[in-house]
C-alpha cells in the first residue's frame, strides 16, 4: 500500500471542503469529520446550523458500546424541559436513509457483498446501491458517522451523533441517516472506556467525556485548520490500492486473500 | 435476540472446559479466552505450557493498533539475550493456519462470504472452509485471538498473542495460527490507548499495560473461576438467533437487512 501511495500523483488527492468539514474538539485532541452532503444534505445543513449555534459546546460523549458505537449529544436530550434548545435547527428531518443512485459517482468494488447488490465508493465514502430499486446509500463501516433517531424514521435531526467503533454494523444501512465519516482522530473516539449501562450508556455522569467545542472548518481561522488531503476514490491509484490490499505481496503473507470486503478498503488521508 | 435467548433450553448452553480456558489478569480485570483446540492444538499446548511456567506474568501489552489488534508479550522478545526464556515451551510450531475440514462440526451460514467458499461456526468459533481444498480455518472476527509470528510460517509459538479489536481483518485468515477467542472482558483490551509508534506499538515503555498474570482455568481454585456458559452453535436456538439478527423485527428497524455476515453473528455468553 505504501508503494501505491508513494506513486500517487498530486491529482489523486483531494482537499476537504471547509464548509463540509467538522472539528469535534475533545480534551485529548481534534476529531475531523467529513460531511456526506451528497447523501444527507438536510442533515448536513441542520448539523452545520447546530454547530454554528455552538449547540454541542459543553455537551458530552454519552455512550460507548463495545464493538458498536460511540455517541455524543445532550445528556438531558430526552427531557424536553431540560434539553438544550435547538435554536434555528429543525426538530425533525426527512429520513435521508437512501437516495436515488442516478447522478451519483460510484467506483464499484468487484468483490461482492453480503448485504447489498453492489458496493463501492462515492465521493470518498463507502456506499452501496441497488439497480432494481434505483437507490444508493452509505455503508456503516468503521469510522462512519450517523444521526441517532427514535423509532420514527423522521425523528432524527443531527443533535445526537454516533460513530462506528467496531465491526461494521451493516444492519444499520438504510435504517438511519449516515451523515459523514471521521477522517482523522478516530482513536480519540474508539479508545474510550465502555459504558456499563444498557447499550453502553455511561451510568455515572462523571464518566462522560466533555465536548470542548464543535466547529465548521470554514469558521475556523485558516491557520488553525487541519491540513488534510484524502485519496480520491475515482482514480486508478485507488484501484491499485484496492488490488494491493486484495492480494498482499509482502514477505509476511503466505496466502493472498484474493478478495476484499467493502469496509476493509482503506481510505487514506495525509497531512499537507 | 433477547427473546430467543430467554426461550433457550439448558442444553443449548455449554460450559467452558477449564483446561481450554485462559484467564488474562489485567489491572482492571479479567479477560477470559477460550482456546480453539480443534484448530490449533499444538499452539494451545504450547500456550498452556507457557502459562503454567508463569511466562506471561509481569509481561505487558505492547501494541494497540486502532481498528486492528491489541498485542501482548515480552517487551524484550526480539532481543535473544534479554528475552524471557521459553522454558519447556517449543520455540517454533507447525503453522496450524488451516486443518482438514473432515470430521469438523460445522454450522453453515447461508448468507455467503466475500473471502471464503463457505463460512459458519464450529464448536463456538467463527470459521470458514473450502470443499475444493478440503481445508477449514478460523475467521478473524472481532475478539479472535491469534499467535504472532515472523515471516516464516513456522516461527510462531504462542508467546506473542493478539486479539482483533476492529473490523474483521479477514486477510489474516489462513496466514496465521488463530488460537482462540475472548469470551469475556473484550472491553479491557479494546479500550486501551492506541500506540503512536509504527503498527501501533507503544513508543514509551511507560505506556505499556502490565499483565498481572495469565492462568489456565483448571489451575485456578473453582471458587475463583469465571462461571460462564456459551450458547452452542449447533442448535436450533442458535439458528433462531441468526435469523433474529438477519431480519430484525423490533420497532426501531424499518428495513431488515435480510442477511448477515459471519462476524456480525453474536456468540452469546452468560454468567451462571
Amino acid at each position: 500500500m505504501q508503494q501505491v501511495l508513494e506513486a500517487a500523483k498530486p491529482d489523486d488527492w483531494r482537499t476537504l471542503a471547509p464548509e463540509n468539514t467538522l472539528y469535534l474538539e475533545l480534551p485529548r485532541g481534534r476529531v475531523v469529520i467529513e460531511l456526506a452532503t451528497a447523501f444527507a444534505p438536510l442533515h448536513a445543513d441542520n448539523i452545520r446550523t447546530l454547530v454554528r449555534e455552538k449547540y454541542f459546546d459543553g455537551l458530552a460523549i454519552l455512550r460507548v458500546q463495545d464493538n458498536f458505537v460511540t455517541q455524543w449529544g445532550d445528556p438531558a436530550g430526552s427531557d424536553e424541559h431540560a434539553a438544550r434548545p435547538l435554536g434555528k435547527a429543525k426538530r425533525t428531518l426527512a429520513a435521508e436513509f437512501t437516495r436515488p443512485l442516478k447522478g451519483l459517482p460510484f467506483t464499484r468494488l468487484a468483490d461482492g457483498d453480503v448485504f447489498a447488490p453492489e458496493v463501492g465508493f462515492s465521493g470518498g465514502f463507502p456506499a452501496a446501491r441497488d439497480p432494481k430499486s434505483g437507490q444508493a446509500w452509505l455503508a456503516h463501516c468503521y469510522g462512519m458517522v450517523g444521526a441517532g433517531r427514535d423509532n420514527d424514521a423522521e425523528s432524527g435531526n443531527g443533535a445526537e451523533l454516533y460513530v462506528v467503533i467496531g465491526h461494521a454494523p451493516r444492519q444499520l444501512d438504510r435504517n438511519i441517516a449516515t451523515v459523514g465519516r471521521v477522517v482523522k482522530g478516530m482513536e480519540l473516539l474508539s479508545s474510550l472506556p465502555r459504558g456499563s449501562g444498557p447499550l453502553g450508556f455511561y451510568e455515572d455522569p462523571g464518566q462522560r467525556l466533555p465536548i470542548l467545542s464543535m466547529r465548521v472548518a470554514a469558521d475556523v481561522p485558516v491557520a488553525e485548520r487541519s491540513a488534510l488531503e484524502l485519496l480520491r476514490t475515482d482514480t486508478a491509484t485507488f484501484q491499485a490500492l484496492i488490488e494491493s490490499r486484495r492480494n498482499r505481496r509482502d514477505d509476511w503473507y503466505h496466502v493472498p486473500a484474493g478478495s476484499i470486503d467493502l469496509c476493509s478498503v482503506p481510505l487514506p488521508a495525509r497531512e499537507t
